[in-house]
């Protein structure tokens, strides 16, 4: 490429980086690069070197030294992201949030704690549970995942049906753009945003528009009562009924996860927990809120809604225990596939909640059609599907009809009037598939504003759209 | 003005509209010139027409138009908003919605409606009433003031504190930018943004970024149960303790609204309600959910926490008529201090809930230094105040406290870390003061999107602030 020989020579690049973060938070080893070059999706690229600023002011710094050395900046917390976000792309660095993990405070009166990008999501859960506290939203990947990465890809989780995304609990932050200037859009005690709603616009940016660099997050006290249900079906359409019918009794559980006969058997093989292994589907329905007495009332009508369905199996957990291990096969089932087969594609694809049950039969023929092993799991309140394809990234013939099952998912998602990206981001991967979503004049609305704040193209390049 | 010279034809303008959209839906005559050059402020402008677009084609079309004949559009609704948003400016003609009134659809299984910017809050209440659904945002003004206006001003209203506000509920839109051209964005059935979310940048943006044509709105079953409470204090300070107490005990009313001595007493002028003449505060406390057993809990938690603070008098509502006669109250509070003074002048500061306390002592403090009458009324469970000024306008000597009252005020706010514009939008009343909230470079990045959206700046110029 000849874009290769005008690049800043990379001693040179490595001295400008230490000089501004110290030895100790640059990185060049080759294992290192290799390590930084991927993310959790297939794809792959190589870094010139990967950088943790300390502080805004080292971020500052690090973009400045950048833009005049034309150097591409690719934003990356621990990299669980599924879309390609964090993927190197052509002459970049990957600036790393993880060493900017400080609570800065925690203001229970007002909801709100100031927080660096760095800070896992797990440990916030740890650090406000201590008060009787939390932040709502737990993406499967919030043991690892940092704030810096859920922000950026607007994460979800199994608790949005009821209490929505990530961007519902971003009061306001702080990011640099790619000028080097540090905003502070938004509030700090509370949602302020009397015109322009640019803090929303942030989440979900993919860093694309700037690195953040702050964030007051709402917070809320946990729920005083919760009541968690499991029921297995013969079919998943029995499963996808129960949904449509628990949310047409006028109930909003916090979550509705639903996992079809092929997860059900990976994740028993990972846990042993003794899941029904000839069960079609399972559901785990749980319901919060201030009291018992309601919700009770709640687990009555759940029960008799499923119970119309004829599940194999319905329980309801009494025990702190019984609770967890209905979370434990949720939680291991993204990674339990790996026993069935090396590789795996999922798509992130949402439908109108009437759909549900078309959108479950839609998967089933397309594993079908294609020849191929395809696992359902679904944030079922939301509309939101999972599809795990699981395949032989080796075999050339294979990997062919998988990418030809993608798009077969995304399209039958689309006609039944939903969306290929839920909550995963655009990244690289969905990145070819968004003119079939968009119209181009709504794709040159998203350019203004990628232009608007990154007129230079340096953050996060070629991610979501080309400029 | 020298502009005047190049300006087009009056003739030629108006010939131009009624091409375009009829000559039903164009007004020109010089009575109405002066009726639509009012808003609920005390600002003023006259346009040079009004026209009424029926839709989205023909708005294409007039946007077209005022492009090439160098013509300013500003948006109106019905013009109950509170900050000077559809004050005309120089050269311009009002793009009235209200003639695009069509509800378009209800889809209960999706909780959505796509409807119209025309359409007035309150009709959509009626019309889903009758399926047992609404749409939660129900700002003071819901009678009379149009969806399109609610979201370019992203009403809030005296439920937000738990159901947030229009940016909350708007799924996604159609507008039309002054390049002529169409865009959708967001989703139509779901929540669909998975990058740049311009959704919600749409709302609050008064019209600046372009004219919005449908809306996509998230719409609810109507809860099961409420139970509203009346309580009334001696002093403010204590309707303020309370008000932090509640929230304290961890519950969320759907409504916690405050009104002080003078406002109860021009609320009781006007409707003769029999609210209590020596009260110093009123606090209206609604309670919603899915069951009584569960808020029958709440009342009881908050008749304890009401009586800790020693109130004057507290009474729960039991009947509808009640409930209406508790409503009543605050529903005309506004308009029913034109009995006290011909003017008034009315902030929309917000501070964090923990300062709720201060802040009622701030007004207090500010009426005193200025020798002003100041009405409070408050969306407590925000920390949002809307403290009414009274006096006579035509009186220079006291009209000048009262600017210099406002500035306090603001001052207060910003100073207890809150902000000038909880919900009322900052078009031009508040734009000389949003320099002293926001810095420069954030200042700048607002710029970044009106010009990435109207470089020509043709779509409510000089409104929130100038480019």
């Amino acid at each position: 490429m000849t874009a290769t020989a005008q690049r800043t020579d990379q001693n040179t690049l490595v001295e400008a980086l230490i000089n501004i973060a110290g030895e100790q938070d640059v990185v060049t080893g080759r294992v290192a690069m290799y390590a930084y070059g991927y993310d959790a999706t297939l794809l792959f690229g190589v870094p010139r070197a990967v950088v943790f600023p300390e502080s805004t002011q080292e971020v500052v710094d690090i973009v400045n030294y950048c833009r005049s050395a034309g150097v591409n900046i690719v934003p990356r917390g621990a990299g669980t992201n599924e879309s390609g976000g964090t993927i190197p792309v052509d002459n970049c660095i990957i600036m790393n949030c993880c060493r900017m993990k400080k609570v800065l405070e925690v203001d229970l009166d007002n909801y709100v704690a100031i927080i660096e990008p760095g800070v896992v999501n797990y440990d916030i859960q740890e650090m406000l549970a201590k008060y009787g506290y939390y932040y709502p939203p737990d993406p499967a990947s919030y043991k690892a995942s940092t704030m810096g990465g859920n922000v950026g890809e607007c994460s979800g989780g199994p608790k949005c049906f009821k209490y929505g995304v990530t961007r519902d609990y971003i009061y306001g932050m702080e990011f640099v753009t790619s000028d080097g200037k540090v905003r502070w859009v938004g509030g700090r005690d509370f949602c302020s945003e009397p015109f322009y709603d640019i803090t929303r616009m942030m989440c979900g940016s993919e860093g694309t528009l700037g690195y953040m660099t702050k964030f007051a997050i709402r917070i809320e006290p946990i729920p005083a009562a919760k009541r968690t249900m499991l029921a297995f079906y013969n079919e998943p359409v029995d499963a996808a009924q129960s949904v449509a019918d628990i949310v047409a009794a006028g109930i909003v559980p916090t979550t509705l996860e639903m996992m079809d006969n092929l997860i059900i058997n990976t994740a028993e093989d990972a846990t042993g927990a003794g899941l029904p292994r000839d069960a079609g589907a399972m559901l785990i329905i749980e319901v919060d809120g201030p009291a018992y007495g309601d919700l009770d009332d709640q687990v009555k009508t759940i029960t008799s809604v499923v119970e119309k369905a004829k599940p194999k199996q319905f329980k309801i957990a009494t025990t702190a225990a019984e609770v967890d291990a209905c979370w434990l096969a949720r939680r291991v089932a993204i990674g339990s596939v790996a026993h069935r087969a090396p590789s795996y594609s999922m798509q992130d694809i949402t439908v109108p909640r009437s759909e549900f049950p078309q959108a479950v039969a839609g998967i089933v023929k397309t594993s079908k059609d294609f020849d191929l092993d395809i696992g359902i799991l679904a944030h079922a309140g939301d509309g939101n599907f999972h599809p795990l394809v699981l395949f032989d990234q080796r075999n050339k013939e294979q990997s062919e009809r998988v990418h030809k099952a993608e798009a077969a998912l995304v399209k039958m998602a689309l006609d039944l009037g939903g969306t290929m990206s839920g909550e995963h981001g655009v990244g690289l991967l969905k990145k070819p598939l968004l003119t079939s979503e968009y119209e181009p004049v709504t794709m040159g609305a998203f350019r203004k504003i990628k232009r608007a704040f990154d007129p230079i193209n340096r953050m996060n390049p070629t991610k979501i759209f080309d400029l």
